[in-house]
């Protein structure tokens, strides 16, 4: 394999996690899924004492060929627009940053547009081409965005990251991928997007049939992801992968999101522990997906926005989960028992 | 009724709420729970612009006769070491409610024990009653348990409370209230508390089943509460009634105060949508009863240590959705769409 991924196996450090849990003034285990979660923040970073205190939430942004199918409620312009309206402050994810006490990136991977002064330049085209006509990516595209995601996570200076992103259509090029992975029909992998209506979603299964069939002979990892991705996705995907390299773990997203780690796990299956997912979105074919994955989402609140928005509310339940492990009692400071 | 609360049904006030998470910079209601919380805070105190930035942990605590049945996996003793243990700071909850930024009361409720400096004091005895001899409380004690607790809830000065709780046996008289307001079987109705094996939880089941048959002639909604409950569940319960009539919304935790809550709404059902309910515990009735009350969690973490701790994890939550509805920018602002 192309990646040097560490093994998070690791018994001594897992007893050790367990055990200083175990002497916290607590019933062993009671703090559930926090313990769960500490324990995999130490296995990635490979200390006793994993840190969450520095942390930056990176957003890729690309537009989709796709579009021109009629697959979303919003026009592909949104996706530019967007992007200035996180560098002006306005959207979800400026507030969540700014609650979570996170830097951020914008990382411009392919917007069809005039390139927007603030983000950073990892781009790759005026959007990807229409899967439905011919391969949403060349090969070489491809290459160039995992090397991208990958160095940008080995470049940041940060504890933990999270990802996020914007792109009108990419819930389509995500259900693409769940189809393309995992064998899932293209009716159960397609949700509403931003607000498709019954016929809407009709139309937008149609298209990823017609984009299945279109690649029904490719069936390698990278093969897929240039098939049905977009840029901001496929560099997330690298960016997973560089991630997992270097220690650091990330905070998964939603469904896009977790469509480009279904794709890094793809390319190399050791980069999974190295992901905390999240969120269950109300994209209905997220779940089925997390159930692909064998994952257990941190939080669900039937969010479908995007953005980083679900991985920017799981950060102050990770800091929760490390300030109990670092900050408690121990059985035999308190007196207790 | 005995309490003056406000009717939050108030088609304006959701109209106004929902036109404002409608402007904003977002699919419409892709905020998802996040939009609904703020909906319910807004007509908990009545206005648009609800607020969530004073807010106060209180942490109600007594002790239980029928732990001489022995159905926990913990000694009596413990209840007042963890008091003291909240008093230096060194408890779970301590961790929470600084991460949280809250303020933090300590109530002594009648814990079996030399009263510790430091607790706000409404005691009541040492503990109650062994409740499969006779009732936990007196008549008169129900009355003052519900008086301090609505007493001290209009006496707070915050945006929303938080609860919690903290004494041994506790989960067998939840367990118990569970079946007497609901009839739902014993059986179903206990879980492992802080820790019961098998065999421990068929006794305590036992334990439970022996309660509703030496109180089966008691059906009302005081009655019930004094056949079974603690000396803090009831104090609990006055004070989420007393909490409703002043418009404060409550955030509850888990599988104890959910069965505070439920003896609440059985005294008077237009307190329900002043209370949050903040999590699912992995006490093993806390769903039932959860869905008995008709509430859906905003976390589901497998915790179930008590102590208001699944409550202070929900509080970043509620301060995001308030944060965004506040904060991000409209269609008309961004020039987006």
């Amino acid at each position: 394999m192309r990646y040097n991924i560490r093994d998070t196996e690791d018994s001594q450090l897992t007893v050790a996690v367990e055990a200083r849990w175990n002497s916290l003034t607590k019933p062993p285990g009671s703090l559930g899924q926090l313990e769960k979660l500490v324990l995999q923040l130490a296995l990635a970073q490979g200390t006793e004492r994993p840190k969450v205190a520095r942390r930056t939430m990176v957003l890729f942004c690309g537009d989709h060929g796709v579009t021109e199918e009629g697959v979303s409620a919003f026009p592909k312009a949104v996706t530019g627009q967007m992007v200035a309206n996180f560098l002006r402050g306005g959207a979800a994810i400026n507030v969540l940053c700014k609650q979570a006490r996170m830097e951020k990136l914008i990382v411009d991977c392919g917007v069809d547009g005039v390139p927007v002064a603030g983000t950073v330049d990892r781009w790759l085209g005026r959007g990807t081409a229409n899967f439905v006509k011919g391969p949403a990516m060349s090969g070489g595209q491809v290459d160039r965005a995992l090397e991208n995601g990958a160095a940008l996570a080995q470049s940041l200076d940060c504890d933990v990251a999270a990802v996020g992103e914007m792109g009108i259509g990419n819930t389509t090029a995500a259900s693409a991928l769940l189809c393309a992975y995992c064998g899932v029909g293209a009716e159960e992998a397609v949700g509403a997007g931003t607000g498709l209506d019954e016929a809407g979603m009709r139309r937008k299964a149609d298209v990823v049939g017609r984009g299945l069939a279109r690649h029904a002979g490719v069936t390698e990892a990278m093969g897929i992801l240039g098939a049905f991705a977009g840029f901001e996705m496929a560099t997330m995907a690298g960016f997973f992968l560089g991630a997992a390299e270097r220690g650091m773990p990330v905070v998964v997203d939603g469904f896009i999101a977790s469509a480009a780690a279904l794709a890094a796990r793809a390319i190399d299956p050791r980069v999974m522990p190295y992901l905390v997912f999240s969120h269950v979105s109300a994209e209905r074919p997220h779940r089925r997906l997390l159930a692909e994955l064998g994952v257990r989402p941190v939080l669900d609140l039937d969010l479908r926005l995007g953005e980083g928005s679900g991985a920017a509310l799981a950060i102050p339940i990770l800091e929760a989960a490390v300030a109990l492990y670092e900050g408690m009692a121990t059985f035999g400071e308190a007196g207790v028992g």
